[in-house]
């Protein structure tokens, strides 16, 4: 343990905009102390990635379709508990920047440029019809097994 | 560690149909290569592997009745963010198909078949109710301690 | 790892609170076979240690108060799934205490008795406005790298 680099793993699974906050505070924070992060999303986790604003799927039939009208982008993440009409995730913004914390956005670029690995779960791209290039630095897809082996020896946090 | 068998211990909190599916894969994917793998069910978690659809508890008075009422059953589960009017789980189920991925039921039944442990937490059993042959393959009730001596030495996540 | 205190480390972010008596069921009853149990609360997590009833934070602008009346207090944090006017916390006390389980407020004293240490967040904090002394227990304000520094070597769960 002594001479192998830290490790912190999380599978990004919620597409809350709080939790997408905690993902990328805890990759950046660790990143930042010298850590190996590894992000592995899934689910609604994508949204805090996606290059098309409102879409969830690039998929065109139907089902694809009623999955980016339920979905929204990066700009309109719901907060699990502030979700009035839309207007929380701004609000939480505006309090943030007030108070000198770095926002999603910054978040999301802080944890880039520190070399935080991101990675898409192959089974719910199958599912929601969609390939890595809809989404920002993707580096590989990777299944449960993969994943599991990336993870070793380190801390895994499932959010 | 290298000698030793990895390990994956899952606390199954929820009663999300989106999470469950998490659990499952998880869980099917970590022992398909290999892993111990330990599911440990407690309060939500459980209407995942219910035996009777529809009630949460066997209990008869009015608050596990008020319980049951709250609770659905496998066929059921809440879709965290795409739950309308139950629509949804069938709808994630009917695109897992088209798509060829495996079910839930499908998951559920690989985990079983791959050895996977499922445990249920004595408390949320006391609080609800109910007894672990309300539920399937459980194979022993736990507390706390006996899940954390359980899980020593391998990864650990809360779903 | 056999002469080391095994360590439980836990980042209790939701303000639930079927998920707070999960962390200070897990808290207590790990703390009670001898681990270093270290609760990290983050974002919605204060709700369960606040002092003040019904308030979330001290601040006293627009934004501040704004927030305040949308987090409740330790008495009425909601249920994840049975939140019905606030009815529901009340609905799982009142099943516990019949079926002589420890109920949340009991299960924190434990954790206070048991030697469980009460960390938060910085960041939030900041954003929310308020300071350690509005909550209870409070040992110390940590940003993450000093909380992962803290975790490491035990089992870090994200609640």
């Amino acid at each position: 343990m002594t001479t192998q680099q830290k490790k912190l793993s999380m599978i990004s699974f919620s597409g809350d905009f709080d939790k997408a906050i905690a993902v990328f505070t805890l990759a950046s924070g660790a990143a930042a102390v010298g850590y190996e992060v590894n992000i592995f999303f899934t689910f609604w986790g994508y949204n805090a990635i996606k290059k098309a604003q409102g879409r969830a799927t690039q998929g065109t039939g139907f089902l694809a379709k009623f999955f980016n009208f339920l979905m929204g982008g990066f700009k309109n993440l719901p907060l699990s508990r502030l979700n009035f009409g839309g207007i929380s995730p701004h609000l939480m913004t505006y309090m943030m920047k007030k108070n000198n914390v770095a926002t999603l956005k910054e978040l999301i670029e802080a944890s880039v440029q520190l070399g935080v690995n991101f990675y898409a779960c192959e089974m719910s791209m199958v599912i929601l019809g969609t390939k890595p290039e809809d989404y920002l630095h993707i580096k590989e897809q990777l299944g449960v097994a993969k994943f599991l082996k990336l993870a070793e020896g380190g801390q895994v946090l499932f959010i």
